[in-house]
C-alpha cells in the first residue's frame, strides 16, 4: 500500500487532498497540519487549517466559502456581540463552536492537540490521518507598520506584530507584511506520528498552499524539515502560484515578506533542490520549466486549477507521477 | 430611600423579584444570588440561577418555561451531540451558550464572579444589583441511593453523591432525597457587597423560592445568616409551599431530606425566629397562620401564586407591609 505524507494548509490543502484521496482511494495518506494558524478567540482554542482539512474531508465544509461549516447559523457570535465581547471579525459559526468547545474542554483536561484532533476526526472520518504539526503552541505573527505611531528619529514608521488571522481576516493583507515569524516553533517538537509517517512514507506532497505561513511554518518545527529532506523518497510540490498571481489568498504579501517573487520558479526556489524533487506549474507557466529544471529541481506543466473534485484528482496523479519519475 | 435585600432562587426568586420591581420603582435592591447550582458544562461555568434572575429582569427570559431564553436555538448542542459529548440532560441553548463563553472567558482571566455578573448585568440592566452569594465554588450535592451498587452487610443500599443540577434535571427528583450537602459552603466567603448590603438594608426578604437548596445554600455561606439575623431589620419571607405542595419544582424532595415537612408552617419553623420576623402563606393555608405566629413569626395569610406581574406585584407589597408590622 502507497503510504503518502502530504503537508496542509487551510482552504488550498483542503481541496488537494480531497482530490488525492480520490485519485488513489486505497493510499493510506498522513497530513501534517499547520497550526501556526491557531488562534484563542473567546476563550477557545481554535484551528482554521486543521479545521478546514477535517470539514472538507469530513463532508461539514461550506463548500463555496471554503472554510467553515455549511448550513452554519451565527447566534453565538450574535450575542457575544450583545455583550460588547469581540472580535467580530472572525466569523465563528454556532457549528464551528461546538468544535472549540469540544477542543477546548479536551486540552484543559489535558489532552494533547493531536488526541484531541484524532477525537474530532472520529467523529467526521477524513479517510486521512490528520495530525497537527505539533502539539506545542506555535503563533505565527505578521510584522506590519504601526498605523497609530510616529515616525521614528530615522523617519521609519514604527513596526508593531499582529496575529497572522489579524492581518489575514481583520486586515485583509492589504498592508505590507515586512516578516512573518512563527512564534515558538523554534522549540516546538514534532507532534507524535509526524516523523514516523515522513520516514516510512513513499511519497511526501506540498499541496497548493501558502508556501510561507502553511507549509513554511510546518517546515519551522526542527526536525520536520531534516525528516524529508533525509527521507530518500519523492518529494513532489504543486504551485499555489499561477501566472504571476496566487490561485486563492493573498498568498503575494507574505511572499514578499521573505523576498520571494510571485512567481511559480520562485517559489520553487524558495523551496530549494535540497528539499524538493518535483514540481508542477500550471500550463501558463510552461516557460518557467527549464528555468526549475536547470535549478534542480524535475518540473511539469499542468493544469492546476482545482474547479472540482475531478479536475483537482488528476493534478493529485499528476504529482504522483512526476514523483514515481523522479523515483525512478 | 428604601434599600431592600432579598435572597434567591431562579424561577421563583426571579418572579417575585419582577414584581417588587415593580412594586417598589425606586427602592435599592440589592439580589443574592443562589450560585450552589452553578456547574461546569463542556468546559464553561454555567449559573443557572444568576442567569434565570438576570434574564428574567432584563427580558431576556423564555417565559413560559422560566428558565433560558427567549427564542432560544439549539445547534452548538447538537453538534456536540455529534461530537458524543453531552450531557444531553441539560438544555443549554445557542444564547444561553454565550452568556457562559463570556463569563468563563473572564473567569480564567482573574475576574471573580461577582465581577463577572456585573458586567454581564451591564447588557440587561436588569434594575436590581445582583450579587452571587460568594465568589468562591460552592457545589450543592444530593446523596441518592446508588441504583447501581449491591446492597451493603447491613442490608442498606449503597448511597451516592450527585450534583443537585443532576438531581433535579436528569432525575427530576424522582428519587429520594437523603441529604443535600452545599459542598464548600464551609469554608466560602460572602461575596463583595453582601454583608455591606445587609448591615445597610432597611428590609429583607426570602422570596418562595426554595428553601433548602437555593435561600438554604445561601444562608450556608458563613456570615450570611449572622449578618441578616443581626441586621435588626424586618425579615419576611413568602412560602414556596401553597397548601401540602410546592408552588412549583420539587422542593418537597429536598424538605423531606432535611426533616421538613411540606407545608408553609413547617417552612417558617425551618427559618426559624430567630432569623424570621414575618411570613407570609397563601389564603389556603390561612389555618396555619395562628401556629406560625405562636412560634413567634408574625404571620398573615394573603393570594401566592404569582400568575402575572401584578399579582406578584401585589405579593410584594403584602411583604412590605408586614415588614412595615414589624418594624412598627
Amino acid at each position: 500500500m502507497q503510504r503518502i505524507v502530504v503537508l496542509a494548509g487551510g482552504i488550498g490543502g483542503a481541496r488537494f487532498l480531497r482530490g488525492l484521496r480520490s485519485a488513489v482511494p486505497d493510499a493510506e495518506i498522513t497530513v501534517v497540519g499547520n497550526t501556526g494558524d491557531d488562534i484563542h478567540l473567546f476563550g477557545l482554542k481554535v484551528c482554521p487549517d486543521l479545521d478546514t482539512v477535517m470539514y472538507t474531508l469530513g463532508g461539514g465544509i461550506h463548500e463555496e466559502q471554503g472554510w467553515g461549516r455549511a448550513e452554519e447559523t451565527f447566534v453565538v457570535k450574535e450575542e457575544l456581540a450583545a455583550y460588547g465581547v469581540g472580535p467580530e471579525w472572525f466569523g465563528l459559526g454556532d457549528r464551528d463552536f461546538a468544535t472549540h468547545i469540544v477542543r477546548t474542554q479536551m486540552i484543559s483536561a489535558g489532552y494533547p492537540l493531536s488526541a484531541v484532533t484524532e477525537a474530532l476526526c472520529a467523529r467526521w472520518q477524513p479517510g486521512v490521518r490528520l495530525l497537527p504539526m505539533t502539539d506545542d503552541r506555535v503563533e505565527t505573527h505578521v510584522l506590519i507598520d504601526d498605523p497609530d505611531a510616529e515616525g521614528g528619529a530615522d523617519g521609519k514608521a514604527a513596526r508593531k506584530a499582529v496575529h497572522f488571522q489579524e492581518y489575514w481576516v481583520r486586515l485583509r493583507a492589504s498592508v505590507d507584511a515586512h516578516a512573518v515569524v512563527p512564534v515558538g516553533a523554534d522549540s516546538a517538537k514534532p507532534a507524535p506520528g509526524v516523523l514516523e509517517a515522513v520516514a516510512e512514507a513513499d511519497t511526501v506532497l506540498f499541496p497548493p498552499s501558502n508556501p510561507v505561513v502553511s507549509i513554511g511554518t510546518i517546515l519551522a518545527v526542527p526536525g520536520i524539515r531534516e525528516a524529508i529532506a533525509d527521507a530518500g523518497v519523492p518529494v513532489v510540490g504543486l504551485s499555489p502560484i499561477v501566472g504571476d498571481a496566487p490561485v486563492r489568498g493573498m498568498a503575494d504579501k507574505v511572499l514578499a515578506a521573505v523576498g520571494v517573487e510571485t512567481s511559480a520558479a520562485a517559489v520553487a526556489a524558495h523551496y530549494g533542490s535540497g528539499l524538493l524533487d518535483g514540481w508542477l506549474v500550471d500550463t501558463v507557466d510552461a516557460g518557467t520549466v527549464a528555468a526549475v529544471e536547470e535549478a534542480g529541481i524535475r518540473c511539469r506543466a499542468v493544469p492546476l486549477l482545482m474547479r472540482d473534485e475531478q479536475a483537482t484528482a488528476e493534478m493529485a496523479r499528476q504529482a504522483l507521477e512526476l514523483a514515481e519519475e523522479v523515483r525512478a
